[in-house]
């Protein structure tokens, strides 16, 4: 892919924001890169193949989102807003004679190097009004409750919850599978190999463990629910 | 080794083209080598070390071919033409003065770091008339069945063969360590979980598992055999 | 952190040293920053994010030491002379406004970039006297004998020790976990498979497998003790 951008945009610059990602793990290519986008500049292209359903009817697109390109297939993970939004032109790509197993090679770093060195998104193919976006279930809120659940895992074993909390929120506890965390500020606000939940960089409740694994120690993954517990009379 | 060429080459752009070779694997090495260059723009050099035999009288060498670089130690992974080709140079490089562990650090590095801002190929060393080839075995085309072999398992467990397809065939199906796999286009044109045989976007059958691993689903790794069965009456 | 640091310097480069350090070890930061800082050219800015400790009263700093820069927190990954040094200038970095998880994308990237793009040293905070340092044990040197320990493990499981040999030493074998290993000049001095100890490209006494790991084959890691035994009369 690289190559093939390479050959057509000699100046690119190349960030690899990450390998990580599981195989065919779009709800967590998705949660990265919507976390990470902000954090790059003005007119940054943002390429993403994870793409299970490669060479089937699901469209290839590129689109233009807040100053910012995004390109891949039209299976969620671009992470783009619901359309429709005014903020947001998206077009199809053309997959014709692209390979029906590496549209990242064949259609999308070709895409991603033409937005990157001048050519206006309305110059890769014929605008689309509607794109995938992912279903995501928000948190419940409740009085003294809030319940929501694990998104993804990062390499630390760190648990990331799509938990945010609400203004003057006091967080007494965090339940998920039957342990009960305490809340903190840090990593290292327990000992080595004990659990909490915090507030991380990006505004979401997770669990950790100081120098540890929470995914071990707590026993839990994607899809596991995890109740944050509440002060009362503190809210609002 | 990224430090010495930048001293060497201030403005020498990289490409990490993978990190995910196996240890002292030459054979996969040369494999996605061979399926990569051609998709990177002329005057590339490519630096490869896999390398188990450093520090032994294996020589070092770099090479310009089909107006591409390509810089290792001369055992067969940087997956040049047999000799002679007259499009092909190649030089011995000088480990007089080297790490009898690190080539790459002090030997190939700044061999390529030379090539990338200039240097001529007859500037690195005197030249040599032969060099390492792996002796890849074709696949056997018989009339109705071709036989070839795993090559290499990629990170998602897909096991990529030798076996091209002669033009007109049409494949009844593909046999691998006792399982028989229907042949798709595309990974997805099987339910999850299941099994399929395709050719890929090198143009080499395959064996994939839509959305799971071949490599555990066949068990089978690099060097076991694969049968395709062709429809009759349908060549030439 | 890149898209950080390419909003505040456009035209920086970026070098991934590694991302193979395992979760929370800094001593194989500290080892693995030691030995490559000096392979990259004069105004490198190093940034390394191995902080178990974010979010507590550890500092963040940054430095200048022998023409280069170095940005971390302060847990002795830096891997900086005993202060004092007069050809070492150390500033403490302001943590007020940043996450309390990840100083890597708040803190440190914000000033390797400033670094990387023209601000001195002295623009980034107070100075500041000392800093911490990792107790490296040195290896002790008998007459016959130098016992040391494993520093660290690569990804091939070689083991690398702190042992560094006195002129003229010659070395009769090495001694580690009940193994009892040949000396040689390189991997392939021995039979596929086989262990032996040799001297790296970094001058370090190196336990390894020819073709294998001998993290697995003598049983050890970070920490065990080696020991070099040295044959009689050689040495001065």
């Amino acid at each position: 892919m690289k190559g093939v951008m390479l050959g057509i945009a000699p100046n690119v610059r190349f960030v690899d924001l990450t390998h990580g990602i599981s195989a065919q793990d779009v709800g967590a290519a998705a949660f990265w890169l919507t976390r990470s986008a902000p954090y790059f500049p003005v007119g940054t292209v943002h390429l993403v193949v994870v793409d299970p359903t490669v060479g089937t009817r699901r469209r290839a697109i590129a689109a233009r989102a807040f100053d910012q390109y995004f390109v891949g297939p039209d299976n969620g993970v671009l992470a783009l807003p619901s359309a429709p939004d005014e903020r947001v032109v998206a077009v199809e790509l053309d997959v014709a004679t692209a390979s029906r197993t590496f549209h990242g090679r064949d259609v999308f770093a070709p895409a991603a190097a033409k937005l990157a060195s001048g050519t206006p998104i309305d110059g890769l193919g014929p605008r689309i009004a509607n794109w995938s976006t992912r279903g995501v279930t928000p948190s419940e809120l409740g009085e003294l409750e809030i319940v929501g659940r694990v998104e993804t895992v990062d390499h630390f074993g760190n648990l990331l919850t799509n938990i945010e909390l609400p203004p003057g929120a006091v967080v007494k506890e965090v339940h998920c599978q039957g342990h009960v965390l305490p809340w903190g500020r840090t990593y290292a606000d327990v000992e080595k190999g004990k659990a909490l939940a915090l507030l991380n960089s990006w505004g979401l409740v997770e669990l950790a463990v100081c120098c540890g694994s929470a995914a071990s120690v707590v026993g839990a993954g994607p899809g596991e629910e995890v109740a944050v517990h509440l002060a009362p009379g503190q809210r609002r």
